[in-house]
């Protein structure tokens, strides 16, 4: 009898880096081209950003009446203005508020005469109004690439006019269950049948996890036949999985197949069950042996394949869950090998009890009654009756790990470097606040990192901040320098040349206090003969830059403050002001940070600088280099 | 300028049951047969038990030879025995040992000569053999009703020759997104244009939830094309979403449209964003209206749309997992209604941080961007920065508080009522220890009942397990009353009457010490002038019923002791012994659980008393009475 024993078992870590390597090795993404309407589930190869802008117009945020803000500044319970009804419109949520309008009042708020209305409050410029961009901005990031499609994402595609997207096209893996004794089903099943079942798991599986699958007829224990099957199958799919006969019983071909068609990577992993796991490749296909048992056949299939789904789906392999658990029975593992055993949870005496469930890997029922795995790691003889324990549940930890956070100043390469990040599956969080709001969380230690434009006194950017507010514990980082200017609509109508064009009739909108483009603002007024109390509009404060865009595109205001790409995107005119420095400020402690060394890496990539310069108004200097 | 306000807003919970009362007034389950290899995420009808037992026949466990165990007894390392190839067969994992043959060798352990192996280890009665049933049992629960296939179910179920199932039918919805500005697509977006996102957003997660869906076109604010439409599809659909229009504004016909052709229950929920939310009902079809503002939507949808798809799939309301997170920002709330408000989560300093997101309810980016919900409450005015607070995830807690624990002795009851529990949402998680086993659990508070059959020296059933070995803290249920007696092969070759009748050459199988079989075996002996050491196999313990059963099924043994359910599920004659009692012990904090109240329920009921009377061999007189 002639029969090779296991080669040497590898631990779970060495069997997914032999994926790896495969993996990169064999193969390159692909990408198909599909309608959003039925993208759920699907990764898409690139970063969407939006066609369109959501609200696209300025937009009513109440059923009211939309008018100009100025005839309503004198309304109050005791003084009612009657407009008449050629100074509003009625409107309702949603519907267009006309460039001549800029505030609606609600209905509650109205009352109605015959051709006019009656109002008893003042109302500000902008209230009630959703303006133009407000939930989504043209060519704002909607999806960072490798995020998996949800029906929230399908809504917000929709709304940034996109229909068509490229996702990284599915996997074709195809199943092939081999024994003498496998039957398809249990209509003329006799003793010594099995019918196939773990075929029909790992295809349901697989096709959760994004793939497509094919399960062939059953394959007779025969090695020449396994051979063809398997090297035709190396054609057709991208990777292959042959279910049982990956022991070394007498009758177990699939790891001599392997060898001699190809390479033989892994025969055994150590983990209990699913140790006659196999790893190979033929013809440059993966092919994965996975073991017979129905308990073997789940372990080692989530280990394997759920990796192999990750790298062609470019997902990140996250953290399982774990609960602590009361164990309800002493649990003996061998040494040799990782052991995971199936336990029921419940609730006594407000204490969570895991008791163990029948081990044999032939115990399918014991992963239908299972709650959660207790994982005894190799080296461990085992866990006491009544010690807690680590029970891995079947869901996913949040990852926050993962994510930079950054609160501050906004602009639009936050977004390219999200983006960016992705490739290394890291996550850029931003909350905009203004870049004084940035300091404040960076003092406070609720961000990870803080961009930020502040003019000095002596006309240099950020670096006071550190001397002023922080301490020698913060640093400051380049980011990039940007033009700041004025918007103004096409044609310049107003003939707006530079801040000593802001008086006399033309209306300015303003930012608002503690905004980088506000202090740039009263700086550069500091140098001229203009007085702020004479700006029209001074005291009129918006948020963003594309609100300023907004408001400037509409009849009621000339002018604003803001950067040039902003200007480019409302097709705006922009008369240049100042170049700006827009840095990030971090704390000593960001530095140790993965996702902090992905954001440095970003920062200080060719692909970065090839992003930044498709947009207008940018300039990179030493991105990512420490200042302070 | 004609205008209906509000009705007076309703909370969540209000809104919950008016859908509750709707559902049971005016729906009813309805079903449909499916082949099992199509079934992923559908919902069983009704609990589904095996066709047949898996494995179906004894089967190795190993790769090694199959032989007779007494045959080995002799051998060790000084001693190697000699098998002649008549003696035994070589065998495969999985394949089938014949009846002859009673224990398999692992192939490592034999060394083979020419026509015959050397051995040098003894090896136990059923060594290395998978007995029939040793997973699934034929008869056995599978999957009780309600719970969602899974691939894990799928692979289970065919295992168990299972392959059409009656599933709950998937409700057919309809979508009717209304608004004059409302367009479908991108592509001729003008001023004013909404492109309908939402309904697609709600189409998606409506088909993840298992809904059959039709978005229809989206209609225009007009009283008369909505009643028309409206009125239409609740001829052909189970339920219908009305997307935006259901705000209380002079073109938001939904709640007039309700009102006029049948019954409107709620027109505004309290919460924030979401409140202009509908419930109502024409030609006893349900009709939920859904706010415009995507935000909104999401919120509503998420509250009244997965509640009624619960009620359709009966699906139970699973608690969202929460974290406890630092709020980066002063969040300020109205008292009036609950508010949702979306968070970014990230990990600063070992402290995970929460930032509140853009609140707009037309911010749909804020959902995309969102790790999770602050939400808060009604009657609370917000939260201070830097305090803790409970952020609500995207996924559900694993559900331990519905489930009771039962350790202790096994019967085919305990799937019947597990069975039961699900029809109220609660589950009997069992693990088979035996009675003593049980007695012990239950003593170190691991379960919440122990199931227990075992015979006291006067011949009383359970009652003095409490006096002789727990406390008055402890009370025992009354179960049912079941037949014992000894399994025979068909047409009783052996002649067996009764315990007098083992003696001789008649071979027997025995249960473990501690079980409540084995107890009443030792008390029955002492009534006869048999003597347990003269009883062949009195020594060969095997752990369950079935094994047993299987035992008996096979050439080398001609008699066992067990319950009679188990006898005629495996087709064995079976010669009444004794009629015990089952019982359930219990600690007296058990009775406050809702868990345990089920329990009670079931087991008084009429439904469980029928299904019981379904097998044979068991007496109900008084389930669920207290006896002490």
């Amino acid at each position: 009898m002639k029969r090779d024993y296991y080669l040497k078992s590898v631990n779970e870590e060495e069997a997914l880096s032999v994926l790896d390597n495969l993996f990169s090795e064999h193969y390159e993404t692909q990408s198909e081209v599909i309608s959003v309407y039925n993208s759920i589930g699907r990764v898409p190869f690139k970063s969407l950003y939006a066609n369109v802008s959501s609200p696209s117009y300025n937009a009513s945020a109440m059923d009211g009446i939309a008018t100009k803000s100025k005839l309503t500044y004198e309304a109050s319970e005791t003084n009612p203005i009657t407009l008449y009804n050629i100074q509003y419109i009625e409107v309702n949520t949603g519907n267009v508020v006309p460039l001549e309008y800029d505030t609606v009042i609600m209905i509650e708020d109205v009352e109605f005469l015959d051709e006019s209305i009656k109002i008893i409050k003042s109302h500000a410029l902008f209230e009630n109004i959703r303006p133009i961009g407000e939930d989504i901005v043209k060519g704002e990031l909607v999806v960072p690439k490798y995020q998996k499609i949800t029906p929230i994402i399908i809504g917000a595609l929709l709304s940034s006019g996109i229909t068509k997207i490229e996702v990284i096209k599915q996997p074709k893996i195809c199943i092939i269950p081999t024994g003498d004794e496998i039957v398809k089903s249990s209509e003329d099943i006799k003793d010594g049948d099995i019918i196939d079942s773990n075929s029909y798991f790992m295809k349901n599986e697989l096709e959760l996890l994004g793939a497509e699958v094919k399960i062939l007829p059953p394959q007779i224990d025969d090695y020449d036949t396994l051979t063809k099957v398997i090297t035709k199958s190396t054609e057709l799919y991208d990777f292959i999985i042959i279910g049982a006969g990956s022991s070394a019983g007498s009758k177990d071909f699939t790891y001599q197949v392997i060898k001699n068609n190809g390479t033989l990577y892994v025969h055994g992993i150590s983990i209990k069950p699913g140790k006659p796991s196999i790893i190979g490749e033929i013809n440059n296909k993966i092919i994965i042996g996975i073991p017979g048992y129905p308990v073997s056949t789940y372990i080692s299939f989530h280990l394997l394949v759920d990796h192999l789904m990750n790298l062609f789906t470019k997902q990140r392999n996250t953290k399982k869950q774990t609960i602590k658990a009361k164990l309800s029975r002493r649990v003996y593992s061998s040494l040799k090998n990782k052991e995971y055993i199936r336990v029921q949870l419940g609730n006594v005496n407000n204490e969570t009890i895991a008791s163990p469930l029948k081990r044999g890997a032939g115990i399918q029922m014991s992963l239908l009654k299972s709650d959660g795995f207790l994982i005894v790691d190799r080296n461990i003889e085992g866990y006491e009756r009544n010690q807690m324990v680590d029970i891995t549940l079947p869901v996913r930890e949040p990852n926050t790990t993962q994510t930079l956070v950054a609160i501050g100043s906004h602009d639009i390469i936050l977004d390219v470097i999200n983006d960016c990040m992705h490739d290394d599956g890291f996550k850029l969080a931003s909350s905009h606040v203004g870049s004084f709001g940035g300091v404040l969380a960076i003092k406070n230690k609720e961000s990870h990192i803080s961009p930020i434009h502040i003019l000095s006194k002596n006309n240099t950017y950020n670096k006071h901040i550190i001397s002023e507010y922080l301490d020698k514990d913060y640093h400051l980082i380049e980011g990039i320098k940007r033009r700041q200017g004025l918007f103004v609509k096409v044609g310049n109508p107003c003939n707006i040349r530079g801040i000593s064009s802001l008086k006399g009739d033309v209306t300015f909108v303003n930012r608002q206090k503690g905004s980088g483009t506000r202090i740039l603002l009263d700086q550069l007024l500091l140098k001229t003969s203009v007085k702020a109390e004479n700006i029209k509009g001074y005291d009129y404060e918006l948020s963003t830059h594309t609100q300023v865009a907004a408001a400037v595109l509409s009849d009621r205001y000339d002018t604003g403050l803001g950067i040039e790409s902003v200007a480019k995107r409302y097709n705006l005119e922009f008369i240049e002001l100042a170049m700006e420095s827009y840095d990030f400020l971090i704390h000593k402690d960001t530095m140790k940070l993965e996702s902090y060394k992905a954001f440095i890496k970003v920062i200080k990539s060719d692909d970065f600088r090839n992003k930044i310069n498709t947009y207008e108004g940018y300039l990179l200097e030493h991105p990512g280099k420490k200042i302070i």
